[in-house]
C-alpha cells in the first residue's frame, strides 16, 4: 500500500484530528494500545491523539535507550504528566548497548536498534500489557527515505513489508504517516501542546546512536551528550531546522599546555531546511563559531577540535549515521 | 645544545645571508654536500644559500615521495633550473608507500617517513656521492614543536639527539635554525626567489601524508590530493596564512541522484597565524564555503561531505597529523 502525502497546504488540522481521533479508537476498537513516546514532536503529537482516542486504555512509554540527551527522561515525562497523562519510564540502557556493541556499519547500527526496540523491549510490554496494538510517529519523510534506501528509519517496518503481527506480536498505528515535519508541527499546536514540543527540532528515533561514527559505547554517548548540550544551548535561538553534534572515530593531533594531546573532534551541523528532503548548513556568523569550538575543547574532556559542516545535503545527509 | 631564536625584529638578512654562506664553505671545508630541496621557502632559502658557498661542489635533489602535491616536482626543478641551479629527481614513491603500510598513528607515520627519507633514500644518494654533509631547512618552530613532544616534524633530527652521522652517515647542516617563518620568508626574498616561493603557504615535510587520517595509501593520496588543488585554487587568493584538505578515515553517510551513498568526508582548514605557534580558522564568507563544499564534493570522486574547522591552536593543531 503506498502511502499519499498530505501537503501543509491541504492540511485543516481540527479535521486532521477529529478524523485519526476516530481511526483510532475504530482500529483499537474495546482493546488497549501501547504508545511509544520520545519527546519528539510526532511521538508527542502521536500521545496526545491517542490520549484522546483511549484515554486510560493507553499506556504511555518512555523507553531510556541510553541514548537520549542530557536530561530528557525526567523533562518529558514532567511535561506530559503536567497535561494529565501519565508516562512509565523503562529502563533499557543495557539491552541497547549490547546489541549495539562491535558494530560500525549505520545501516547495521539502526537495525539494531529497531530490533531492540520493537522486538526485545516493546514485545516484551506489549506481551505483558495483552495490548495488541503499537501507535508511533512514523511521518512521510520517514518512509520516503527509507523506501528510496537512503537511510533505514528505526519506525518504518510495514512499508518495508514486515508484518509486526507476526513478527513482534502487535499491529503498529501510524497515525501522522502522510505528514511531513511543518503539518505535524501545525498538528501538534492545534493539540495543545507547548511552543517547546510543537517548535521542537527534530531529533532521530536511534537518538545520539546516529551522532556517534563507528562503535557506540556508554563512554562516546557521554562526550557526545555533552556537545549536543552546548550546541542546544548555543544554537536554538538561531531559528534554524535542525542542529547537531557529531562525535568522529578519527582521532586528531591537538595540543594542550604546550604538550601533544592526541584527542577526538566533534563536527556541528546545523541546517535550514522545509522539510529535511533538501538543507542548507546555516549561515552561522564566526562569533557564534568562535564560542561553540571555544567551549567543546573546554568543557567536552577529550575533545581537541571541533569542524562545521559545510556540505549542502544533497550530496551530504542531516545525520551522519 | 639549545638553539636561540633569531626574532624577525633582530634580524638583517643580507648580514645573516653573508654569515650562513660563510659558515657553509667553512664547515664543508673543499667537501661536497647534498640537499634536499622541496620547493618550500625553507628548504628552498637553504638551496640558494649552499648554492651560493659551494656552486658546484653542492648536488640538490628533489624526492618524489608519491606524497606530493599535483605537478609540484616538474614545477620546482623548472623554476630552479630557469634561476641556473640543477635538481635532480629521485623516483621513490614506491619505498614511502611501502614504509607507510599499515601505519595509523600519526607519531610513527611520521616517524615512517623520516626513515625512508634520510635512511633509505638520503643515505644511498650521500654513500653513492662521497658527500659528507647533507643541507636542510629545519627552523625554529620545527624544533620547538618536536623537543616540546607536540609533533615530530621529520627533518629534526640532532636536537632529539639523533647522531645522524653515526646513524646515516653523514652530519646535518640546518641554517636557518634560529629563524620563524616570517624571518626566513625576508631572508628567502632577499635571496632572490620569486614571490610564488617566498610567500607560499607552508607546508609540512612529510606532505600529503600528514592530510590523511589512518593508513595512507595511494588511493587516499590521490583523493587528497584532488582536494587540495581546489582546496589552493579558492584559497590562494584570501592572503591566509596555511590552508589545507584533510581526508578522513570516517565514513559517513551521503545521497546522490536520490540513494544512500556511504562515503568520505574532506575537511577544509584555513589559518590566521603569524609564527604558527597559535592560530585561529580564518573567517572565509559562507560563499567561499559553499564554493568549496560544491567543488570538492562534485569534483573527487567518493567524497559525499566537507566540513570547516572552527577550533583554534591551541588546542588544536594545524595539521591533522
Amino acid at each position: 500500500m503506498k502511502t499519499e502525502e498530505l501537503r501543509l497546504e491541504d492540511l485543516d488540522p481540527e479535521w486532521f484530528i477529529e478524523e485519526k481521533v476516530r481511526e483510532i479508537s475504530r482500529t483499537v476498537g474495546d482493546g488497549s494500545a501501547v504508545n511509544a513516546l520520545s519527546g519528539g514532536v510526532d511521538s508527542s503529537a502521536v500521545t496526545m491523539l491517542a490520549h484522546r482516542a483511549l484515554g486510560r486504555r493507553l499506556r504511555n512509554y518512555f523507553i531510556e535507550n541510553g541514548l537520549m540527551r542530557d536530561g530528557e527522561p525526567e523533562r518529558i515525562i514532567s511535561l506530559f504528566e503536567g497535561m494529565g497523562i501519565k508516562v512509565e519510564l523503562v529502563r533499557a540502557e543495557e539491552r541497547f548497548f549490547n546489541a549495539l556493541k562491535s558494530i560500525i556499519d549505520p545501516e547495521e547500527k539502526r537495525e539494531a536498534i529497531t530490533r531492540t526496540f520493537y522486538g526485545d523491549v516493546f514485545g516484551k510490554i506489549v506481551r505483558e500489557s495483552g495490548a495488541r496494538f503499537l501507535l508511533q510517529g512514523t511521518n512521510f519523510t520517514d518512509i520516503e527515505e527509507t523506501v528510496a534506501g537512503i537511510k533505514r528509519q528505526h519506525n518504518v517496518l510495514e512499508q518495508l513489508g514486515i508484518d509486526t503481527e507476526e513478527r513482534y506480536g502487535y499491529r503498529v498505528i501510524e497515525p501522522l504517516v502522510q505528514l511531513r515535519k511543518p503539518a505535524i508541527r501545525r498538528v501538534a499546536k492545534a493539540l495543545g501542546l507547548p511552543a517547546e514540543i510543537y517548535d521542537r527540532p527534530p531529533f532521530p528515533g536511534p537518538a545520539l546512536a546516529t551522532r556517534i561514527v563507528g562503535e557506540v559505547t556508554p563512554a562516546k554517548v557521554q562526550t557526545v551528550r555533552a556537545a549536543t548540550k552546548i550546541v542546544e544551548e548555543e544554537l536554538t535561538s538561531v531559528g534554524a531546522f535542525q542542529f547537531l553534534a557529531v562525535l568522529h572515530e578519527d582521532k586528531v593531533t591537538g595540543v594542550r599546555a604546550g604538550r601533544r594531546d592526541y584527542g577526538q573532534q566533534i563536527e556541528v551541523r546545523c541546517w535550514d531546511s522545509a522539510d529535511a528532503k533538501t538543507a542548507s548548513p546555516t549561515r552561522l556568523t564566526y562569533d557564534i563559531l568562535d564560542r561553540l569550538a571555544e567551549r567543546i575543547t573546554g568543557e567536552v574532556p577529550g575533545v581537541v577540535s571541533v569542524t562545521y559542516n559545510i556540505a549542502k545535503k544533497p550530496p551530504s545527509t542531516i545525520e551522519v549515521v
